[in-house]
This record gives structure tokens, C-alpha cells and sequence, in this order.
């Protein structure tokens, strides 16, 4: 079939988008219509070329929520018409992590889908023959797209597909941040560096955790109003003293818990420092740059400082997506605030500027 | 009363064994005799000048064993004669640390300690009426100390006072690593970078946890084959190679949990690097130089690769050294071989140039 998509032509040129051929699923995939998208900052570092790992020509895009429109051969847990949420992290149930609890790093399909291709080693999408590379697994800045079974959370068909797109990437990778990864205790203190989509969730997911304390700390006043409305206690402006400031409201000790939501390595290292000492965790959530590290003073870990990281929030996708979706439902989560601008596919390049200009949350794309 | 002790008179000089004045015990000290005491790093690098919190005169030592002598007021777990293994990390089983089950870093005299004070500001030692101050709070390489009774724990009379000294510092840190900071669990794969007392306590630890593999890594095959002796299933000369050796031995995935007892910062890098995607916990136990980072790429956190530091192994000392000298007395750890030297009180620098040439693992002093 002919569709609409937004294709990586070449590293730091803006996205084109064309129609191409999209193929059938095969067994084990499912064509999904796609109705929202987010625009999320991987996408952007791919299409600027800052990822060493990018290629082109690929369909970007990673945070979609659709409908089933077809089934391949064998699909047995989704039907056409189920609501689903597009998993970059998908969940085979079956690998060595997917068995464990405690990771959600699923191993099935991972090195085909670093290349740009389906499980099989093969695209669906091509030009004039020639194949086109899928991205993250997902491709969702299209308006349909063919993703294995196991890469897509079927969700509740109340809620609206577009708040469901944020559940596809920044918003459950906050929010499991807090719940999943860190499991933050009832009455603790935590803080939270960045108030973009990652942060806010994990504000919010401190909330539902039952924090007594959330420091949420970003540069922008704009942004640390959204993170009052996620439940955060107090909103600093941040800077060089931030530690101090934490160590001062702390008794001196730090916080229970810290989030970093930036990627950036000074603020990553604010967020350790900031951690108690004795038992205070601090969990990365944030994407670094190339080549950057965090550096660490040993005496902050040997004094009881623990540090971890979170991808997808430690989500379980299609077992925990859906129970997100429906606290979402249930009223336990304010998502609309996060959709700040609502654009088309063809304002996909529109979506990156926004975000470069950090103007808002997310972009979504109506398709 | 007069007693003899190595005294730090000049940061870079040998210590000076003298006699000096030691004062009664106050409410809520003891007066303990020293039987042995082990020579340990952290002595010699604060000799050395190294560590800018370290002051002069000073009586150093914190790897003791003893008997108690003397009661100050108040004193109501120890009694004359009860066997005492002295702990530069007390328990005073009231503060905000030793009430949580997640840290050893009781709080109560901590001040007053990294001053060279016993708790109530002033010392027990002098000379023609000028104080001489405490190390550690423990001051052990001296023929009688005083401390605090929440400083020492009581240990079993059959325990020899020579091997029950090793529990005060190096081996409890290494035992206590595996058993209590990581809480190695059975059937586990563990890398334990470094054979001195530390990392041998380690691979000791990781053993009764019931580890499958124990992978010991250090730059000397004499140390290599106590590590053998302690559990270790595999030793390895280290290198450049060592993480990619980690990886290949291991499906590619690092390893459950590794530890680092080196304290150099390159190493504690190949110990984050080596521990598993997905749960792989690093346990970082050595003393950093001044000013040395731990430089961590943020994805090996993103990946799932966790990282904490132990301060004295986690151990709670009142309550869980005598728990660790009972499994020795049960047979269950084999402390013989870590004495490698036995010196008398005169010849401490000695016992520091031993430790300097990395000539066995342990010299202790025979009081």
C-alpha cells in the first residue's frame, strides 16, 4: 500500500515527507494505523546526525498510539481494531529479561532492530523497490506502519489516542523512573532535575508513589509550573548551588530519591551530589551526549550514595503500559497539560523546532 | 597511666613509638588492652599526609582486638574482661542511621571522631599535659586505648584475638560487601577487582552467599592464590582486556555483581563497565586518591547497570562483627592466611613499608 511518512533522507536536512510503499505484515506483525504521534527528542538526535548508530533513509518517529488494521500470521494477543501503543522496547515474554523482574531491556529482537530492520531482517517500507530503513523499531511518522506483535501495548479504547501517544516514550519513561526503577517509598523526599516530558512524569510518578517532598528544579518558570500541576511540592530555578541548597533543606543529609531528566553530565552529577547520604538513590533517566561521562567522587558512593539509570521508565510495555494508561483513566494522572501543540505530518520539521526551541512539551501529530 | 603507642608526630615522617599519658575512661568509655592490631591502609595514608582531614599529634591504628579493662559511668553492654574488637564505624543503635536497616553511618559521635575528640570534645591521651588526639576513634596501635562503648563490639572468647583484629577494618569491609551492601544472591556470577584484604573478604563473601562463579582479578599471582583459597572459581591476571574478558565469559551480558577493592578510579571503571545489563550491580569498596573521579559512560546506567559504595561493608558493628567471628569460629571462613606478618609495636613502619611493597596481605601487631 501507498502511505504518507516522514523519511531521514539526510543527516541534518529536514525530514521529507512522501508517500512511499508500505508491504504487508508478515507472521508475527501487525499494520498499524496510526492517529497520533509525539515528537521526541530521539528523533531529533537521529535526524541531526549526532547518533553514531543513525542511518538513512528510514522513517523516523517513536511515540504513536493507532489502530490495528491487520494482522500477519500467528499474531494471537491483538485483533483488528484494538487501541495500541507503539513500544521501542518491546516485550517478547520469553528472553532471559523478559522472564526476570527486574529489567525490561527485552533481548528478542534487539539487533535487528538497531539496524532498521523488522525481526526477519527485512523492511517493509521501500521506494521504488529500494527498502527503507525503520526506526526504533516503531517508524510512527507515517500514517500507517507494520511492527511486530510484541512491540505494541494493546490500551483501553476510552482513553484518546493522543494522550496515549505519550505513554510511548517520555511520559511512561518519567513516570517508571519513580515507580519502576527507583520504587520510591511513601514519605520520602525527592528531587527532580528537568521539567521536560521525562521529568514531569516523574514528578507524577513520585506523586503516585507518595513522596512527601518534590523538589522539581529546571531553568524555565514555564515549565516548573507545569511540574506543580504534576504534584511537585516546591519548584527551584536551578544553578551552581542547587546541591547546597538541596544538603540545607535536607538537614544536611539530601534527598531520598533524585531523578535526572536532562542528559546533561553537570546536572547528573548535581542529581548524585544531591542524593542522601546513607541509602539516597539517584536514577539517570536523561540521554548524554556522545562521548560524555558522568564523574562520580568515589566518597559520595562510599558513603551510602547509590546511582542507576532507567530506559522506558523500566516499563514493562505491554503488561505496564496499559495499567498506566489506565490510571490515566482513572484520574490519578493530568496528561493534557504535556500537549502543548497539535500539528500535521507534514509540520513534522515544524515539531523538531519547537522542541529545539524548547517551546513546550510535545508536539503531537494528528495523522 | 603511661602507656606505650606509635604516635604521628610529622605527616611524612615514621611514627614515633613512646610513652605517653592515656587518662581514665569517662561515662560511657572503656578502657580496653589491646592484644593485636592490624596495619591497614587508611593508617599509612593518613601517615603520609595524604589525606587533607588527617592532624598531628596523633595516635593512629583502627584494626584492633582486645580486652576490656575498665568501665567508665554508665556503661552497661561490656563488662570487665569481654573480648572487644574495636569499630572505627560505631553503632550507637539510636541515631537516625543505626534505627534504618539501609545504613551502617551512625551519626552519633561522628563529629567529634573526625576531630581526633572522644564524644565529649576532648581526648584521653597526652603528653606533659597536651592532648594528643584519637584517630579513627579507635587509636589502636598502643598498648591500651579508650572509647566509647558503642564503639566496641563484644566478640566470642574463643575467637583468638590476632584473627578477630582483621574484623575491625579490611575483612568485615570485603565480607560485608558481598553480604550486606550488594546482598549477593545464590547461583550468581560476581567479579571482585583486587586481592588485598578487602577484595579476599569479598570473594569470601560472595562464597557463603553461594555464588557460582567467582571471578578474582588483581596484578599478582601470590595474592591470586589466597583468592583461590577464599572461593575464588576463576583468577585472572588484570589488564586492558579485562572488561571484554568479562563479557565474552559471560554470554556478552557482564556480570551480576562486581566489586572494586583498589580504590584506583581506572579499575572502578572496568567494574561499572563489567557488571550486567539489565541488574549488574557495582559495589565500589576502595578509597579513591584526592581529587579522583569515577568517570561512568551514562549508558552503561541507562542499560541497567546500577552502582553504590560500602563504607565498612554495611556492617553494623555491635551487632554483626560478632556474627562474622562466629562464622569463622563455625569454620566457615578461613582466616589464617590473611596474617601475613606478626611485628611487635616497634616496629609499625616497618608494617607500613610491608604494606607499601605489597608484601602479603597483613601485618599485625602483637601487643
Amino acid at each position: 500500500m501507498k502511505v504518507r511518512a516522514a523519511v531521514l533522507e539526510e543527516f541534518g536536512a529536514p525530514l521529507a515527507v512522501q508517500e512511499i510503499d508500505l508491504a504487508e505484515p508478515k507472521a508475527g506483525e501487525v499494520l498499524v494505523r496510526l492517529v497520533a504521534c509525539g515528537v521526541c527528542h530521539t528523533d531529533m538526535y537521529t535526524a541531526s546526525g549526532a547518533d553514531p548508530s543513525g542511518y538513512a533513509p528510514a522513517v523516523l518517529g517513536h511515540e504513536g498510539a493507532g489502530v490495528v488494521e491487520k494482522l500477519g500470521d500467528g499474531v494471537k494477543d491483538l485483533k483488528v481494531g484494538d487501541h495500541v501503543v507503539t513500544l521501542f522496547s518491546p516485550q517478547c515474554r520469553e528472553c532471559v529479561h523478559c522472564l526476570s523482574p527486574r529489567t525490561n531491556l527485552c533481548m528478542a529482537i534487539r539487533a535487528e532492530q538497531n539496524l532498521g530492520h523488522l525481526p526477519d531482517g527485512t523492511t517493509r517500507f521501500s521506494r521504488d523497490g529500494e527498502p527503507i530503513r525503520h526506526f526504533m523499531g516503531t517508524s510512527t511518522f507515517a500514517e500507517y506502519t507494520v511492527m511486530p506483535e510484541i512491540a505494541l501495548a494493546k490500551v483501553p479504547e476510552e482513553a484518546p489516542l493522543d494522550r496515549c501517544a505519550l505513554f510511548a516514550c517520555g511520559l511512561s519513561t518519567g513516570l517508571g523512573a519513580a515507580l519502576y526503577t527507583a520504587k520510591v517509598e511513601a514519605g520520602s523526599t525527592c528531587v527532580v532535575f528537568g521539567a521536560g516530558m521525562v521529568g514531569l512524569g516523574a514528578v507524577a510518578g513520585a506523586r503516585l508513589s507518595g513522596a512527601e517532598r518534590i523538589i522539581c528544579v529546571d531553568l524555565s518558570e514555564d515549565r516548573l509550573e507545569l511540574a506543580k500541576g504534576q504534584g511537585a511540592t516546591e519548584t527551584w530555578i536551578g544553578g551552581e548551588d542547587t546541591v547546597q541548597r538541596v544538603l540545607d533543606e535536607t538537614g544536611g543529609f539530601g534527598a531520598d530519591y533524585t531523578f535526572e531528566a536532562t542528559g546533561i553530565v553537570s546536572v547528573m552529577r548535581q542529581a548524585v551530589e544531591s542524593a542522601r547520604m546513607g541509602w539516597g538513590l539517584c536514577t539517570v533517566a536523561g540521554v548524554a551526549g556522545k562521548g560524555e561521562t558522568l564523574d562520580i567522587v568515589p566518597r559520595y558512593l562510599i558513603t551510602g550514595r547509590r546511582v542507576c539509570g532507567s530506559s522506558f521508565g523500566g516499563v514493562k510495555g505491554r503488561d505496564q503500559v496499559p495499567q498506566l494508561v489506565q490510571r490515566y483513566l482513572d484520574g490519578d494522572l493530568d496528561v493534557d497539560p504535556f500537549i502543548s501543540h497539535r500539528i500535521t505530518l507534514d509540520e513534522v520539521n515544524h515539531g523538531f523546532e519547537l522542541m529545539h526551541n524548547q517551546d513546550g512539551i510535545r508536539s503531537v501529530i494528528e495523522l
